[in-house]
């Protein structure tokens, strides 16, 4: 049996998230189907983590065991011919038998894109979010930058969940343009169920003037949901990579 | 009676282009419609030119007439309310009755997408093409600059396409990187079936190494189709804009 790390990207849109459920086609169900086809057998497919319905992954981390004869590095190949074009595997590798997907991983990285337009942009809906004023980068970044360290981020939390420990470490953010795209990029320990999107959302007011960026400090110091702005739509949102704090060679088994 | 012009965007994905059929449903059929909805009455509409199945547009210039009272400027307002995410109307203004969006145009800029990776990307599946080959920028800016000024293009022809006179002027051409993509934009007097996406195709083969930058002036001198690179798929073009010799403003009527 060996354990094998694939590295996927996916386009949100068509699924009801990562998570395989009753009422919908997940992103789970159809990597599982396509490892079942694949490798002749059914396997637990265990990911980084979960995303919400609609949220993209540029490199969504999956593991499972097999005991079929494909190489490793051959498997990315087999696996993308039993998959549809909105999901593929980009890398495919052997890693030891105590790897995991989800508690080996360091930090992960999030990028949020939205784009200042009057009208919707149809060429733009499905892998960003409009925003109806102009945004000052400058004031983001600022404001971002208050996240960084070891916080309780009880006011970023979606309420009503229950997740008991709202402390999280944001290692780095970073707020820049690319192209007609303002992005906002944050790296941390781990992140609660729509943290990111709140944080986006609330500097979407910031960028827009409404709020000066001293406000993050505030919104962190309220613990208070209410305090943040709104949740930023999922489309906007990616899960860019997951770092096992060593090079995706050297996770290999030996 | 008023003649008004509405430049739109559009995500061609789902439609089988511009042009209506019987078979599928076109942008300018859902156009038609909002107008209809809009302003209460039938109206022709005219697009600067046809887009094929799945190429984009990000200024797509229409015109029509109404007699309708709601203001020119409030018309895009109006008008989006009535049409689905797909196709949006960015701008509208009143021009003179004798404008007419397809012969009153003196050139027109496409611009088309394409990004290097092994794998087909579910991200950028929809709104670019894949090269599977690393491509050489400075290479292909070489080849398109052959493309400028006044030629025969019959070598960049749809085959079987009936156009009489294939010669037609070149303006300007670009290459250059935008993020991970490679973006290849031309500005000329009108365009052949298919011209900007074989052309691209060409592009693609000098851009991987296969062919010299002087390759363009032989295929150009060879007046034949064969002797041109593949035409490249749909989802990487763009209709960027179409310059009408003044500034929207200036042709809206005194």
């Amino acid at each position: 049996m060996r354990r094998i790390l694939i590295i996927t990207e996916y386009d949100g849109t068509p699924y009801c998230g990562w998570q395989w459920q009753h009422n919908g086609l997940s992103v789970q169900q159809v990597l599982t189907e396509a490892v079942e086809k694949t490798c002749g057998h059914k396997a637990n497919l265990h990911g980084s983590g979960r995303t919400d319905l609609g949220v993209h992954a540029l490199g969504q981390p999956v593991h499972f065991d097999t005991d079929c004869t494909i190489p490793a590095e051959k498997l990315r190949e087999a696996l993308n011919v039993n998959l549809p074009e909105t999901v593929k595997v980009l890398q495919s590798m052997e890693v030891a038998p105590d790897f995991h997907a989800r508690y080996s991983a360091r930090s992960k990285t999030y990028l949020y894109k939205m784009y200042f337009a009057r009208v919707l942009s149809p060429l733009k809906r499905l892998y960003s979010a409009q925003v109806t004023h102009k945004l000052d980068i400058k004031s983001m970044s600022l404001a971002a930058n208050y996240l960084i360290g070891e916080h309780d981020f009880t006011s970023f939390k979606a309420s009503g969940k229950a997740e008991k420990c709202a402390v999280r470490t944001v290692y780095d953010t970073a707020v820049y343009n690319e192209g007609e795209y303002v992005c906002f990029e944050i790296t941390g320990s781990g992140f609660l169920h729509n943290m990111v999107r709140i944080i986006a959302g609330t500097l979407m007011e910031i960028g827009s003037g409404k709020l000066p960026p001293e406000h993050m400090q505030r919104v962190l110091d309220a613990k208070d949901r209410t305090a943040a702005g709104k949740t930023a739509p999922p489309q906007g949102l990616y899960l860019k990579k997951v770092d096992y704090g060593f090079n995706s060679q050297s996770v290999q088994k030996k």
